[in-house]
């Protein structure tokens, strides 16, 4: 950054310096030296497809994989650089060619304000309909230059002690007895677990790691049950087992099925593919108890942060949740979560190449970096 | 500002600088020496009982006055002061003697970083229900402060587009034809008009308006009506007259008829006196097609922020309104409004001796002050 750009930036920060006495803007007619809007140089946009190698392979109740297709972003103003990501995992509707067919599209070089992102984000919601991961990798890229461009964590901006984290979950997948043993026993840092059930050895899964650790547990069934009945005996069998909440128990087409369950069960219902964005989330009222907000549904942190406030008005539990994708969007959902119940940000974790440094887990606890914006830095070169 | 509170600042602020280069983060090991929290001093709420002069007595359908008592707040951290205001017109429940026993109770010394506002607030929150012009006059403060030591003006630190804002209405009073004819002309520099309904003279109000203009006219029943077949017949008639809106037709205890009549109505149907706070907010749905946020019923910016969030989802349309109050006040709820379809923020315009100088009105539109935090200075030492 050369010297003009350092006076600018110093400029825009210095109103924290003169703002205290109000008699300095009183008396200096300061402001009409100011700027309403920020003009910084022409956003631009890159973006690169980039593959995630998984630690072990990773199965739920409906699919088994090794990798996960990944976009990685960057919009740039006044050589200050944002980050931004789509994680794809294959069982969603987008992948790389789709996140990169919309990115393509978009023309962020008529902005030169990174901070209008009320604005920046209609017009890229007006391009196209769906495309919420390509989306949220804009979301989080705009974010992350606007807190850089400020000096300021974005915790900090939407006024969130960064103490108030919560644990987030590692996520145990459905395996045999011996896989699920040996990694329950590696996730003894994490003080919580989320336990994948769903394809028909749910008591066989819990009772494997109940042979390991008494530590909660969070069950995410993923559509697999189909007998509401069944299910619900599940839960109660769950309920005696130290089990905190159920995740999306049965398809989400099956409303009532679930509403009705809800309703008898003795744990939280969370919903999670029953849930994109903000359009679905007043229609759960009555059916589930609680949501999982991941980034990559709803179009990102701008996003999600007004579904947590609709939510609680709601009141539903808010768990935050992320697909397997690097430090970049985890961090950014992360910076949200003084605000929600539950964490399940582990996906950075599961990863064997991650690109980027970001939040830490310290004794089971989301850490947020020190650091502006998101709060990550390239480990290796990405752009 | 002495000179190491101008490097303190500098410090905060500097992030944005060097945040740019992401490799300066990595090489340089700066964000070990920099804390998550910030540590200022021991924030210090002052405030000052004071009466606003109304420039003509004020009539609506439940009352006249030709005053408005406040209380003007200020808190104060490392020197920087952020300012706030509860106004307290004689109708609602609230008044000096409770405002000042409430923020007599709270103790904000106990937090020395004015950036936690979501933890402040909900401390605020639990010492006492109710009290949400009191609460409204610490959270204004606070979002002050906090924009001015970010140096960003708070419409930057949502992400809003200044210029976005939209055209104020002045308000017309219930008064004799010639009266309302003579604040009709003078409200010339207005594009649109707010004209207070319901004391029986409906017609003949909106008639001599119509005598002089035809610019656009909010309705604002405030209650007044009581027969729901005479209300829709009496919107019909309104909107042949281009009305745009109908604020509070019928007492908001009549929740059935104002369904009825807002299910039926050709114009929408604005909650006023019905809505408080967030929790009001959902049981609307089906009754009203848009809401008035007020800071002094919800509590201030940061709940208003959140309500228009929840307002969207529920498809309602938003008005920004206000009390009789100074530019404080003011100024804070403008911040917001490039987020709403209309504002009513003329509360500073009738009063005649207003300490602070902040939005002004161009043409009819809010012009937000280039200045951080609300944007307000003192005209005249308050604090």
């Amino acid at each position: 950054m050369n010297k003009r750009e350092f006076i600018k930036y110093s400029g825009l920060a210095m109103g924290a310096v003169v703002a205290g006495t109000s008699s300095v803007f009183a008396s200096s007619g300061r402001q009409k030296e100011k700027k309403h809007a920020f003009k910084g140089s022409a956003l631009k946009l890159s973006f690169i497809p980039f593959e995630l190698k998984l630690r072990h392979a990773f199965t739920i109740a409906s699919n088994s994989r090794t990798t996960t297709p990944v976009i990685l972003t960057m919009i740039e103003c006044d050589g200050v650089r944002g980050y931004g990501e789509a994680s794809l995992p294959p069982y969603l509707v987008e992948n790389q060619k789709s996140v990169s067919d919309f990115l393509s599209k978009l023309n962020l070089s008529q902005f030169n304000d990174p901070f209008l992102i009320e604005d920046i984000l209609d017009y890229v919601e007006g391009v196209e309909p769906g495309n919420h991961a390509a989306k949220a990798s804009v979301d989080i890229a705009l974010n992350d230059l606007r807190g850089k461009m400020m000096g300021q964590p974005l915790y900090r901006i939407f006024g969130l002690n960064p103490d108030k984290t919560p644990d987030t979950s590692f996520t145990i997948g459905i395996d045999t007895p011996e896989v699920v043993r040996q990694k329950t026993m590696e996730a003894d840092i994490y003080k919580v677990l989320k336990v994948k059930l769903g394809r028909g050895t749910d008591k066989e899964m819990i009772e494997t790691i109940r042979s390991v650790t008494d530590k909660p547990l969070y069950v995410d069934v993923n559509q697999g049950w189909t007998d509401r009945e069944q299910a619900l005996d599940m839960i109660y069998w769950l309920k005696e087992r130290g089990i905190v909440f159920i995740e999306q128990p049965m398809p989400k087409e099956r409303k009532d099925d679930i509403g009705w369950l809800t309703q008898k069960s003795p744990l939280p219902v969370v919903a999670d593919e029953a849930l994109q964005g903000i359009e679905d989330l007043l229609p759960l009222k009555g059916f589930y108890s609680g949501i999982n907000i991941k980034l990559m549904k709803c179009g990102g942190v701008s996003n999600a942060l007004k579904m947590i406030r609709i939510a609680r008005a709601m009141d539903m539990k808010i768990l935050v949740g992320c697909m397997t994708e690097t430090s970049c969007a985890v961090s950014a959902a992360a910076q949200l979560s003084p605000l929600v119940n539950w964490a399940d940000l582990d996906g950075n974790l599961l990863i064997g190449n991650d690109v980027y440094e970001g939040l830490t887990v310290v004794d089971g606890k989301i850490v947020l970096p020190d650091r502006p914006g998101i709060g990550i830095v390239e480990k290796v070169k990405v752009f």
